[in-house]
């Protein structure tokens, strides 16, 4: 069984209104000196077998084809 | 300016019927193999300043009252 993380986050230059929306919480909360806030997904995947580099190729397929926008956002595998 | 990365994700035992659905669509596409999909959030911050300690203690403070339900999300707060 192996563990991984693949975490999507928005390309630079792509607007994140919802990071928007929580600076604006978090600064009506009174945390002031917030300069930015970018929201991304994370997913905790558990692949059966052993085969590390097969679990990796595979994971980033299913980030191309499933789990991230390639046109508006990155992802990063990292498998534990 | 100091960055962080803010990552939110369900706790033990808390259903996720998004991972599920996640889970069904890899199937469905041809990944077979995947144990489980817990899908969680992460939140990119940027802090003004350079106090480090303070913007940690900071951060955690944002997690408990707006960034994650503590009742059933767990936090990490890493300062890069």
């Amino acid at each position: 069984m192996i563990k991984a993380r693949v975490t999507v986050t928005l390309k630079n230059g792509v607007l994140d209104p919802q990071g928007k929306a929580i600076e604006g919480a978090l600064d009506a909360l009174g945390f002031s000196g917030v300069g930015s806030v970018r929201q991304g997904k994370v997913f905790d995947l558990e692949i059966e077998g052993a085969d590390r580099a097969k679990a990796e190729s595979d994971l980033n397929a299913m980030c191309e084809k499933l789990l991230a926008n390639t046109v508006i956002e990155d992802y990063t595998v990292s498998v534990t």
